[in-house]
């Protein structure tokens, strides 16, 4: 009796932007390894399984990637049916490609399922496309987490050649502003801070590339997603939509 | 009376890959204007609505966009549930800019409703993260439709500072493999190429830049995704993974 394990993108938090297919693997789990940031009505969606967080909480320290790798496969080997359910995508910046290759060289049967990753969708729900003809038409994906991370791409691209996002990049937002400017980039390039896009508690604040090293911020925990561009611009005419309630649907005239 | 528009993604083909939000819209639209690659099992999500297809189908020229907004905001003003349905994610290379921008001008309510991007998941489903712990933490989107549109990036990106995507490139790969090796980009950087990913006809080549251009490639009119990096060398150990499938569940076991 062999297990198998699915590599699911949970998306970048709103329960409804996660797939139909992890919401079906979510279904079937008997196991589901969690990170911290995935909304409890996700994990309800997993009603037969048992659920671990295994990411990094609030003062507590994170589960050794070694030991999530060890529990899915030590679960896989009894037969379970194990969801490893990550933020956005499994594959950007998340280390599932190293869970992947792990799964791979213990011989289990595993299967990505892409999420919608907080890159794209965290500019999107503020109103910002990352691509818009005639202000952009490529973006750069970078981390912050530190600066041999983001370096190389951000000191060698040329000035307003592509839409910068920056994941993970909140404590260094003030270096890679002066690493821009830097390297060229008008200091009145727009820019933006998304934090916590697709939740309740998800707050925008834009302006200009000198000063998104000093932009006042709420008090938060939340994700914070870095957008340099002159696609930022749209925001003003774009962001608002976020609040843009449908009408309700005709009385007996809506689906399932 | 005031209808609204959806801005949906309907992902990179594989209609599980759908978000739960853009089930639910499509079961509530009156109206459904979809690109030409939207698959079929993605239209039956929408049984009460009019559909048209508005993107460019083999032998016909596409739906110039200004119809497209007018089809829209029209809809819209007679009061109808309209859903745009766009391949991939709306704001990635997919005009949806362009569309929200329309709407606003029209004083149409909209939303947008992010989708899972090709740029990211096609690599995935071929077995490739488009960032992985040592081989790269960092990767560009570009459209290959156009070098006006692809040189600011790619003549100016440090070499190996990134792994490399680019949508819509199949016509000019050979032209954005000399390119990056007039750069300085190693003739050895692993390279693949995937068409039709998140479809029953995918197909994966993998070698290196040097060879990008002269791939040979199947008789096929699906969309190509290149990808350029160290981490297109994951392939060879986790590009088997799309035909792992998990053993039955027990009989009685299943959810709904």
């Amino acid at each position: 009796m062999s297990g198998f394990v699915w590599l699911v993108g949970a998306g970048p938090g709103d329960p409804e932007l996660l797939t139909r297919k992890a919401e079906r693997v979510l279904g079937e789990a008997e196991l589901v390894l969690y990170d911290a940031l995935v909304a409890p009505a996700v994990l309800d969606l997993a009603p037969r399984a048992q659920r671990f967080c295994v990411g990094k909480r609030a003062g507590r320290p994170s589960v050794r990637q070694e030991t999530i790798h060890r529990l899915m496969i030590g679960a896989a080997r009894r037969g379970r049916r194990v969801v490893r359910l990550k933020c956005g995508d499994p594959f950007v910046l998340g280390r599932g490609g190293e869970e992947a290759l792990a799964l791979t060289a213990a011989g289990v049967d595993f299967e990505v399922v892409p999420g919608i990753t907080s890159a794209v969708a965290a500019p999107a729900l503020a109103g910002i496309p990352v691509t818009h003809r005639g202000l952009a038409s490529s973006f750069a994906v970078v981390s912050g987490h530190a600066e041999a991370a983001y370096r190389p791409v951000l000191a060698s691209l040329a000035p307003q050649a592509a839409t910068v996002v920056v994941l993970m990049g909140l404590a260094s937002r003030g270096s890679i502003a002066a690493l821009l400017v830097g390297r060229g980039w008008a200091q009145s390039t727009p820019a933006a801070i998304v934090l916590g896009a697709g939740t309740d508690a998800s707050h925008t604040w834009t302006g200009s590339l000198a000063d998104l090293g000093s932009a006042p911020l709420p008090e938060s925990d939340a994700p914070g997603t870095l957008v340099i561009g002159a696609v930022v611009s749209l925001a003003a005419a774009l962001g608002g939509e976020a609040s843009a309630v449908p009408p309700a649907l005709a009385s007996g005239q809506a689906g399932s």
